[in-house]
């Protein structure tokens, strides 16, 4: 039997989601609950998007080897900072990662002179002004297959460096500024290299054609700083209509 | 020279608003990181809206007697759960209680099985099913002057029970409900108690009309539970214009 989990979880207190021995992880805490319900020495999960230290997830999947479970009985056991907010029967076979032809994030950027309270730990807070129509000229350079080498640490266990972004947009309101992407899969450290880079342009830094020549497999060092974790969220992951 | 300042907090580890021996308090904070700018031993704040422990505030609003300030000096002075949003000098004898014209407050309820990440201490999570147009029907008996009796501890400092509610609504997002309610002014434990009862209408165990008879000065006891404080923003404070 193969079953589905969706979840949510703030990356804050977290070490990512991956397992790590001595380490707070996502993965650990819900393997620990389903492991609980089914009476099971180990329940080992799948994910569609492995996070890093900080990142959140708004919805995340994943799937394992079992039954689907009531997700209100998972939640007691569970800390505040995960929800489990579908759990389901999957057809036999399904992998959360294999099967998953998308993955969107969404990177939040509050702009504004005044620090939030509300948005603290989910948004960055930038507080320089920046030129808004370049962040948006430089998401709509990032549509289509690039080699995003630039984008991820130069240590690296990738072994292919392009990807196709489906769509890349910048949504504003009022202070607020989100980068939203979609693309087949991404590679460590990337939309927060792209993020942090936009930023530089915004910033007036480097210029739009500057920023759209490292799409062609530019080495590492020549794109900016990596934004922080903790702007970051997984917001959905995509699989094929059935 | 009398200065006006917005703020935001997150209500969550505060024993409220006001002051009070051995406890941490809203008041507490500002008026300490005035004090070390200011350089002075007392800086008594006004406030517009008195929240109790756990309530936060979008737009809360206090005036004090000094000069104004820049705002991300006072708030590299404060804790992340408290944001000054803005600071300006203000006419001469402005007080941020007695100006106030209206206070407005948003309650937020999560209704779904699942429960929130995201929302976790910003909204009540109520996962029964419950008549969403009963919830319209008790905000729209609500504008208009009437006697909250029944909606304030029996026990009370108040010795005027009449509110004027310039408006109230339920505005229905998907799974999220949120309550918002302008009046003059608010009597303590008002939102929550009306939060409380309309939840019981909408969950079937009294009727609409029994709602509407509370608001004739019946007393506490016929009203129903306090909702929980996390659930309540103090969302914005009204002023004639100039």
């Amino acid at each position: 039997m193969t079953s589905r989990l969706d979840l949510e979880y703030d990356g804050t207190a977290f070490a990512g989601w991956a397992r790590q021995p001595g380490q707070r992880t996502v993965q650990e805490e819900v393997e620990k609950a389903l492991c609980i319900v089914l009476r099971e020495e180990a329940v080992p999960l799948t994910v569609a998007g492995r996070t890093d230290a900080g990142v959140h997830a708004w919805g995340q999947v994943c799937s394992y080897e079992h039954e689907a479970l009531d997700p209100m009985r998972l939640n007691s056991l569970l800390p505040d900072d995960v929800a489990i907010l579908d759990s389901n029967p999957a057809p036999a076979g399904f992998d959360a990662r294999r099967d998953a032809i998308s993955r969107t994030y969404c990177y939040r950027v509050l702009n504004r002179r005044a620090r939030s309270v509300g948005l603290h730990g989910r948004a960055l807070w930038y507080h320089r002004r920046i030129d808004r129509g370049a962040l948006q000229a430089c998401a709509q350079a990032l549509a289509g297959t690039h080699d995003f080498t630039a984008f991820t640490p130069t240590e690296t266990y990738h072994t292919r460096f392009e990807r196709d972004v489906l769509s890349a947009q910048w949504r504003i309101d009022g202070d607020l500024l989100e980068f939203w992407i979609t693309a087949d899969s991404f590679m460590r450290h990337m939309n927060r290299v792209l993020v942090g880079t936009m930023l530089d342009v915004a910033a007036g830094n480097r210029t739009v054609a500057e920023f759209v020549a490292l799409l062609a497999g530019r080495p590492r060092p020549e794109a900016a700083a990596t934004a922080p974790a903790h702007g970051l969220a997984l917001a959905s992951v995509g699989y094929p209509e059935r």
